[in-house]
């Protein structure tokens, strides 16, 4: 199963993946995911937004068990990131039914569309559209790198965008979702009481994404005296050292990991530069602060160096306490050998925590060895991975069978 | 003659011209000086690198007054940056068949082929490639930002790569060079003894071009600690503000106005950041001063992040003085009107200033009034302009009419 989805949008150079939304990659992604659904027998359904479901069960009964990701991927991604949680969800059936499980609830693995947010710049597209949280003027006013609109995009992959729009009904029908990951982090690799091969998501941190457009004065390199210079790259790069200062005082983390310079010439100031910030911090306090900082530094640098500055929200989420009553639940499924389940906070979205409103949601974290993730490095170990499918198969039992 | 000219690969958005070496709109403008020569009765050469040149009188007899400039452009840049050289020519041309000149030596007027470097990140590729200051092997191994070779490019446009190398034969038939360009600065313009509607050149800035390698690991933007993390954007940031500081100390100039990040994902920690530094300074020591310290800098903070850096010298270019004698020349001729023609150095490059070494060079600056140059931005007066053809037609006469 793992082995016909690995060869899917892996760029040979970096051996990291480029499964973006509305790409042939994306597209390759999804036949595998039909293709795993049919031969379980599973339902297969696209729903309004592009979303993926392959039902055990009748939908219509209501009270559902869900449980999935995301396929799609970073830049360069790692090939655990969401293809884990898909991957594990088919082998956790295979694993109940080779138990002789009964169902007494519908269950359902879903592939959500556009988690990563790599084409539009947004996050968790699929769900946000689902769940309510992203509109439909909202969604057509994305356009990726190349002015594509998501629409346009949508178009050209087959799919109908006039259809996208917030999807109830569809929720309603949904008891529980529960999301397995790889952990993003060390918590579960580190020595100590967390250490384990599967644990709990307690919380997501808030997070959000501010575009900083500095603007200057496109001019000559080699004859444009200093003085005379309006040149964005140098405010811009005071920003991303105000960032990391601003984020170690706080105990958060913030990062400048995309820029886009104007007109990226080697012998020219360029226009504008374009960066970035991605932060996230353990309580919104903590995150405001943060990015107040950043923003009055790169004001004052601007303004130094005679560069206009625009800062753009370009998404946020606030803190997601995943419900204690589901947690509760699986921690007791998965205790019952006596064995303690560590409950981890993360710095990373999913949709289940956009979900986390609509619906109960829980999720699961996989140990990572490094911690490192959307990288091509990104790991996690065979048996830790089985370790993760054994565990969802006795959440899917405990929650779902009889 | 401009009209037609400045449609030419024209950026709607920006106003600037994207006129990069063998593309379509480099096509466009090689169709133009040909129809422009032709229309004179000049005779049409195209020379082994891709250089044009148009001829009046026998190129064969030796010892021809050359002028001319280039017609490609670094991205989104002016209008005036080489093409008022070669408009110029034309319309100096004209204004001496106008005046009845009788012409005793060869002229021609050339179009200098990917002068700018916008594509294959060296400058001054066909002049280079003539006076034998570029191997074929060199120019081989020049790729562009999309991995097509120099080669693979010519062959695309029509042109036969396999030709290409030193030229001393053409070379060795002209007697002197003259460039005419807007300046780049604003020493024409700015009030004092330099103030001028045009201007001689004295010598061309050492200068170079240094790509600095910063790899770091890419990792999640959200999940990694900042204990965790080697994130190359932040030695990049603080090697940006040590040029600026290290030029400032030196009198010189120092610019990173190009960037490449990987994956340049929103949420992803960069694997790599890739800065281009151009630097410049008056003299040979003052350039190492600063290079040298901003590569100190760079190491020491790529080493305090747990960065690795590898830093090479792209191209460079050491000082050019222009000949005295030919300059001596112009300044009597230009000064027969009894006043003062200002002579001035300049921080960019030139294909004169590469020729300067095979044969008799100068160069005439039309004065910008706001220094602007590289940029939609870039502006000439039309009386100014007018003042540069009316020299560069003096100049022409006092050397190659009786």
């Amino acid at each position: 199963m793992w082995k016909e989805l690995a060869a899917i949008g892996r760029n040979a150079d970096s051996g990291g993946y480029r499964r973006y939304a509305w790409t042939p990659a994306d597209a390759e992604c999804r036949d595998w995911f039909t293709a795993q659904a049919t031969a379980r027998g599973l339902a297969c359904e696209l729903d309004r937004n592009g979303n993926q479901w392959a039902w055990l069960g009748d939908p219509a009964a209501g009270d559902a068990v869900v449980t999935g990701s995301h396929l799609d991927s970073v830049p360069d991604g790692g090939a655990f990131d969401g293809p884990l949680g898909v991957v594990s969800s088919f082998a956790a059936l295979d694993e109940l039914r080779r138990r002789g499980a009964r169902f007494t609830r519908p269950v359902a693995i879903v592939n959500f569309g556009d988690e990563e947010g790599a084409r539009f710049g947004l996050a968790c597209v699929g769900s946000r559209l689902s769940a309510g949280r992203l509109t439909r003027e909202q969604a057509f006013a994305l356009t990726d790198g190349e002015g594509i609109t998501l629409p346009r995009a949508m178009e050209s992959a087959g799919y109908d965008p006039d259809a996208i729009g917030a999807d109830p009904e569809r929720l309603a029908r949904i008891g529980a979702f529960v999301e397995l990951h790889i952990e993003q982090g060390r918590a579960l690799a580190l020595p100590g009481e967390n250490a384990a091969q599967v644990g709990l998501a307690s919380a997501i941190w808030p997070h959000g994404r501010w575009r900083f457009d500095f603007r200057g004065e496109a001019n000559h390199a080699g004859t444009t005296r200093l003085a005379d210079r309006r040149d964005p790259m140098l405010p811009y790069a005071e920003t991303v050292l105000a960032a990391r200062r601003e984020a170690e005082l706080a105990g958060a983390v913030a990062t400048f990991g995309k820029i886009a310079v104007e007109p990226n010439g080697v012998n020219a100031i360029p226009s504008l530069v374009r960066g970035w910030l991605d932060s996230r911090a353990a309580d919104q306090r903590d995150l405001d602060t943060v990015v107040d900082a950043v923003r009055r530094s790169a004001e004052e640098y601007a303004a130094r160096h005679g560069v206009e500055l625009d800062v753009v929200r370009e998404s946020f989420t606030p803190v997601v306490e995943f419900g204690d009553a589901l947690r509760d639940e699986l921690t007791r499924i998965l205790g019952t050998d006596g064995g303690r389940v560590p409950v981890l906070g993360t710095g990373a979205g999913h949709d289940a925590g956009i979900l986390s409103e609509s619906l109960p949601t829980a999720m699961l974290f996989v140990r990572n060895p490094t911690g490192v993730s959307h990288s091509p490095a990104e790991f996690a170990e065979e048996d830790d991975c089985v370790a993760g499918v054994m565990a969802l198969a006795d959440v899917l039992k405990g929650l779902a069978c009889t």
